[in-house]
């Protein structure tokens, strides 16, 4: 067996997020996400099927959320959105890579 | 939303690996597993019946395999191992933390 590495094969300085999915099955999905200074649209919120549980690896991030409340994610935190749970990528670190890791389930 | 780190609340020289589940559901479990200088008992195997994707955050490990293989894992690298594939934790970095993440699911 070969293990790949979660910090390599970054591109420099991408135009948009990068979102590259690493395992899973019909019904969870493991995936990679690099931010490099994006923001989510700022007209959109994320309004998922799935339930979502994320880690912030390496940067940093804010999370906002419809009721106006908001989280600043540093290297290691972690937090679960339930399905629905609206939410927006408010800011990510600017300059700089931003390497998160996701699970997307299902209850 | 609050976050949680997944560096945070590790206790010091645990006797034992540590196996903490974050979030799930009945299909896939999230875990947070500490290694201390612990290796699995040398008599036996993992077979199991999920697979698992499984990540090595901090510290190092080195994962061995039925057929007389074995993997050296540092920070980042990951892979996945499914269902039944037999498994064993050869070595963890003595001295420190090796923290894990693991995924369980069903195909």
């Amino acid at each position: 067996m070969k293990a790949d590495n979660i910090f390599s094969n970054i591109p420099k300085n991408p135009d948009m997020e990068i979102f590259e999915r690493l395992a899973g099955s019909g019904r969870v999905s493991i995936e990679r996400i690099i931010s490099h200074g994006h923001a989510s649209p700022a007209s959109g919120w994320y309004d998922q099927e799935t339930s979502e549980w994320v880690i912030v690896l390496r940067g940093e991030a804010r999370l906002c959320f419809d009721d106006q409340t908001s989280i600043h994610l540093r290297e290691g935190d972690y937090l679960n959105l339930p399905a629905h749970r609206k939410h927006r990528v408010d800011w990510t670190a600017p300059g700089r890579d931003t390497v998160w890791l996701a699970v997307h389930y299902r209850e």
